[in-house]
């Protein structure tokens, strides 16, 4: 099986892999979340080749994630902005922030603390009815049998 | 800068990407998750080279996500099965599969039910302090200014 097959594939992970599971993509969202909007500054910091993060860019614009705004006339300069798609996966990058925590760091080189509630959160996966955390053996799966 | 390099950045994120962010790492999880356990199983539903596969695998039980065990004697015979901190990329897997669901597939071809609550979940990413879905915007980073 080719990458770009998985898009083909009636799998919401599989589809949703194909879109960020190129080697660099997750880094360079990573950037955008953090405030990064310029080509350089973004190339600055993760040292990457300008034609792979110039076509890295291009994917995500095309798949919605990332958009293109003019912040310049003369000469026109463009930055990049996530959309509410593009958004929409930080919760993804939260999972992520907890597993490395747990697992890849010594002492968490970052908090991150919810203004809301005052908590330094350990991000949870929970279920929205009932508010549990969820676990895989208390899903079951159905609908398709080809199906995750 | 190179993959490799990524493990060695003060960032949990970076180094979690280090461990699932090539191409096929996320897609081997799945098939684990979903209860896959012997290697040839894996490779025919993947549709990869098994010398991929294999490394793969290998860089999965070094890293402690999965171990192989010994199900038959002669000749034998190894399957793999997710450990305790593979287990724990579960989480990433639902938010991956929430995004999926939401922006690449038109009918969800799974729907999971929380058997506790027998609800069809919507995974979400909660504060484990007031149980608030988590957004970018009420997060605040501190610690150090290389971290995330």
């Amino acid at each position: 099986m080719k990458h770009a097959e998985l898009a083909e594939k009636e799998c919401a992970i599989a589809r949703t892999w194909a879109v960020i599971g190129e080697r660099w993509t997750m880094m360079i969202l990573r950037e955008l979340f953090r405030g990064s909007h310029r080509f350089d500054e973004i190339q600055g910091k993760l040292q990457l080749g300008r034609n792979l993060l110039a076509a890295r860019m291009q994917e995500l614009e095309l798949e919605g994630i990332v958009e293109r705004r003019q912040y310049q006339d003369r000469p026109v300069r463009y930055d990049y902005h996530l959309t509410e798609k593009g958004e929409d996966l930080y919760p993804l990058l939260l999972a992520m922030l907890r597993w490395g925590t747990r697992y890849k760091v010594d002492e968490p080189p970052l908090k991150l603390m919810h203004k809301a509630c005052g908590h330094i959160v350990d991000p949870q996966v929970v279920c929205d009815g009932c508010g549990e955390e969820l676990r895989r053996r208390e899903l079951r799966a159905y609908l398709t049998e080809t199906a995750w």
